[in-house]
């Protein structure tokens, strides 16, 4: 039978294009259009039958899965994700899966059962056995070892950006202080661009990276900056951790960002009107939220292209950074 | 026919002992039990058919409505309710008003079409016509025409304990900064509270509070300070507006707390491993989202009886007060 590839290759386009005119989504000249449909008619080419048939039976509910919804990020991920679903009459089931994957299974078995069309979902248990290429499954961040749609944001710029940042702010000892998932996540390039961005620039740097969950961080921390007294600007993983890192450096009675600055990751905010609490390399949550909300949409109604979207990040200044650049 | 009234008045007890025995949830004694279903018997007593009849059809799907997730007093609540919902085996379908009705109206039609068993909701737009007691719904602060649920926090007591609290830590004036909405909410006690407090204990005081939405708030705050530059204890309606009131005061060079003390109101956190942000009369809120879970699966189950359930709450100190007392 003939797949997608097939059509692709007949119509001299991508395999994007195809998914595109299936779906009757986004920008496709109308000359290629038609190239793309006398190739699926040559080859007799028939959608996924199991994909288009769910189609039939749509509940109209996706569920998002994520640690806790008790976290701005998540919240603000949330929020938009429920916004964007709701623009195409979908309902938003909410999961808080406190980072066990009892709950998580129990979604899964419910696409698999129809109760709910698909899951967006932010993870951090052991689901590679049961995230299969064929379950309408878009991941933020993690990898699996099946191909699922992965929506991140680009963690290599975001290290690369900090460094960049920090460095044209005066400082001249940088360390990087984060903690990783023991899963494969998109999010340990964070620390990839900050070393690679460093040596590029030829700045000294300590690491101190831990694998989740960290006993004691503030313990952990403090005795990094007594190791390094000489550290000038710190990349911190997450905004969390900016915040954590603030916490040990004042009862140091280190000032910040006078004697050492902090650039914090993600970019959390309280609610909507509020700024930034930390200098922060900020992800695009609400397109993110958008690219995910399409893409399981069209996972749910026929096949998408199994890709990865990686979307920029921006660096938005906070109270942890010198306002004047002292080049 | 016999109504639970009935049944309670011939028991010799109050409705809500017969709702426990009705649906087997809290404390009974044995022998009050006994003499409820004795009474019970004797009229022949048949509980709501209609409510009854739901329970046939459940879907098992509670929907949260709430102005935005994306705010930490509502998704620390949100988390509650998702986890209590759990408990028994419910999921939850969570719908960001952004306070406009048209999609809170979507729910309730939902719950209307057996789509949803019932909502939890913290509303700020205009649905008296559409809340009738016969609809499954737990109401957060607010009150309706028509009988329904209400679980709230002691508002009332919020207002006096912050009071009491900013006049042992020596504050010879008083403010009360707030913002309410145009629909009768138990949240307006917080003012009456803080006014009967203030009279009781003789201490002056100033009003500033404005129906939301406010165009201004900062300005407003900040002619209030000018007007009453006395003031040194402030009580915020929420711990938003005790960041607003911290945000103005920090441009006016007054500082906090050695010169303005300030508590505000929710006892939010941006997560659960951190602290309040401000000085705080802290809402229940796990409390508030268990007794919401469990009144709403009475109402699904059965005949739950309409009731304010009203939560104590506790005073936080925070960043924003003193922390010895200056009596």
């Amino acid at each position: 039978m003939a797949t997608m590839k097939d059509v692709a290759a007949l119509a001299n386009v991508g395999v994007g294009t195809v998914s595109r005119v299936l779906n009757d989504s986004g920008a496709v000249k109308e000359s290629t259009r038609r190239k793309v449909q006398a190739a699926m008619k040559e080859l007799n080419y028939i959608p996924n039958a199991y994909a288009r048939g769910l189609k039939m039976n749509k509940t109209y509910t996706v569920a998002l899965i994520i640690p806790t919804i008790w976290h701005p990020f998540f919240s603000e991920f949330a929020y938009y994700v429920e916004r964007n679903l709701s623009e195409h009459k979908f309902k938003m089931l909410l999961c808080n899966s406190d980072v066990s994957n009892e709950k998580e299974l129990e979604y899964i078995q419910m696409v698999q059962e129809n109760k709910v069309d698909g899951i967006i979902g932010i993870t951090y248990s052991d689901l590679d056995n049961f995230v299969s290429s064929h379950l309408p499954f878009v991941t933020i961040d993690r990898h699996f070892k099946e191909e699922t749609v992965c929506v991140t944001s680009d963690n290599f710029q975001a290290g690369q950006l900090a460094v960049e940042k920090l460095v044209e702010k005066g400082c001249r000892k940088l360390g990087y202080i984060g903690t990783h998932s023991r899963f494969p996540s998109e999010t340990t390039k964070r620390r990839a661009g900050f070393v690679e961005q460093a040596e590029r620039m030829n700045i000294p740097y300590a690491i101190y990276d831990e694998m989740d969950p960290v006993l004691d961080l503030l313990a952990g921390i403090k005795t990094f900056f007594e190791k390094h007294p000489d550290v000038d600007g710190v990349f911190a993983h997450t905004d969390f951790i900016a915040l954590d890192i603030l916490e040990v450096l004042d009862a140091m009675e280190r000032h910040v960002p006078e004697e050492i600055q902090i650039i914090g990751c993600d970019g959390i905010k309280m609610e909507a009107g509020r700024r930034q609490i930390v200098s922060t390399i900020r992800q695009p949550v609400d397109l993110m939220a958008q690219a995910a909300v399409k893409k399981i949409i069209e996972l749910i109604d026929g096949e998408a292209v199994k890709e990865k979207i990686t979307l920029p990040v921006t660096y938005i200044e906070g109270p942890t950074t010198k306002n004047n650049c002292v080049k």
